[in-house]
């Protein structure tokens, strides 16, 4: 049954890839297996990452960035983990429309994922959602995701390009500045360049990243200008990307980004994993025991803790 | 030294409390040691979480709430984990000028807690400055943090009430919904009530707050409106508090929340002591040695964690 999926997932059928998404989505165990047997046919595709406030324009940009892609024949794929992304359902349904005239290429396949709920493990899910793309043969694989969250700057960080849209009139260079998003982009995009601000932001732009040390592989960030909805300034942030690219393969940092995203996989499944067998009966009851005394007749969760770690 | 400390701590000195929370930030065993013997001591405050989208206008209430209590002769210690608030230096200079006039007050205690950098266990961490407080005789704890990433949501979700700031012109209600922000808030500030748009967005929350079944302690959820920037409404507000608080101890929510933050605090401190003796030198040698080979030399990490696991 799982090398029936495995040829279905390399020859690209959409059917098996959903299907694939969904048993790592519910079956740990049969997933593992999946992503096991699939890790030979991964390594080739090209990991973008776009992130940046609410309302900078992220999809639309992730729709030029398909377009352009496809135009040079790149199979692409989606991994949208941004809720207010129309990709992932959360904008309004005008956007939603013109975001899904891609979804009728065979060669392009969207997936949203959940931020809520699945809270555990959401940076090891998208990854793997990303093995399956890869093994199906995508080249360039976009995760797009709001810059907030701890969680959604790891998923992020885990790209081979970090694209930060950034608009002139959100104003809040500073609180971005703060929240780590400034610090992990290879390229800013400044979209919706021609409204007023923009050369404000592109001045305390440059003064950031002239504050910045160059970093040990001294890459210098770029920025570009760009009107998503427009298309304007694609074919520059294409090129941008490209040249980051090659920057990266040169370097020997691609290299570095598979064997870091190898160690994250492999750090979280054992976590999971390793956490489960802990919680066995004894030690479950020993917390519900616990649990059912009042607060002040409890032991502190320190001493617990130690207790039970030392059996 | 651990109860020289915890003297200081007991004797509200600022200077004690400074030091336990930078000994929870640096030393994870004496920080343990030191929150084993506090425990006793804990148990008294109460916990409120104010959470909203960035420019909602959080720290102003906040700002606000201390005023409030601190008439009522309670003390209140303010923990912000929200990138964009005055209180951990995000926002512009004249906010923060503004909520330092609070700092005077010796029972007034504000700490900010970085959300970057120290990504493993945030949600924990603020749990036990909240015990530091709660052992320093603080009667009410406010966890103030920006409504989006899923860290932050945990650590609203352990607090006793919580309280979403919204504002008329954000807008962004389908963005809010999606977030999971909303189903967490026990009382709702529609702050700027002043505001065009204000009457649009009660008819919003009111329409989703019909759409929700009760929950099972049949709390419905309140609605205020506040002008935060005036002080307008902070009554209300402190009024709905006070109504939810009668009613979580009345229902025993209020033990029920205690036992959550306990379990939740054994899980994390399980995972992370249990986890660190997995990776022991051999299980680190064995990771690097894979990390040396070429991406199609390597077990995949499926395959590597199980060999490790079952070792």
């Amino acid at each position: 049954m799982l090398s029936e999926l495995i040829l279905g997932i390399r020859a690209q059928s959409s059917l098996s890839i959903s299907q694939a998404i969904s048993l790592i989505e519910s079956d740990r165990g049969k997933g593992s297996q999946l992503l096991a047997d699939l890790y030979e046919h991964t390594g080739n595709a090209y990991r973008i990452g776009i992130t940046g406030p609410p309302g900078a324009g992220k999809s639309s940009l992730t729709h030029n960035l398909i377009s352009a892609y496809r135009q040079k024949g790149d199979k692409v794929a989606v991994i949208a983990v941004d809720p207010t992304s129309p990709f992932s359902g959360g904008a309004v349904l005008g956007d939603r429309i013109r975001m899904t005239s891609h979804y009728s290429d065979p060669d392009v396949f969207v997936r949203s994922m959940a931020t809520r709920g699945g809270e555990g493990g959401l940076a090891l899910k998208t990854q793997e959602v990303g093995e399956i793309f890869d093994a199906a043969g995508f080249d360039v694989i976009i995760y797009e995701t709001v810059g907030v969250g701890q969680i959604e700057l790891d998923i992020i960080q885990a790209t081979d390009t970090v694209v930060v849209v950034l608009v002139p009139e959100s104003g809040d260079e500073v609180q971005m500045l703060k929240a780590g998003l400034m610090e992990i982009g290879n390229i800013f995009s400044i979209n919706k360049a021609d409204r007023p601000g923009a050369n404000k932001l592109m001045i305390t732009l440059q003064n950031f990243l002239a504050t910045l040390s160059k970093d040990e592989d001294n890459w210098s960030p770029q920025v570009v200008h760009t009107v998503a909805t427009e298309g304007k300034g694609t074919d520059e942030l294409v090129s941008s990307i490209d040249s980051h690219r090659s920057f990266n393969e040169k370097q020997g940092i691609h290299k570095q980004k598979m064997e870091e995203r190898y160690r994250q996989r492999i750090t979280e499944l054992i976590t999971d994993d390793y956490v489960e067998r802990f919680w066995d009966d004894a030690n479950c009851l020993k917390l519900r025991r616990e649990l059912k005394k009042n607060h002040h007749d409890r032991t502190s969760p320190y001493d617990l803790a130690k207790q039970m770690l030392s059996r």
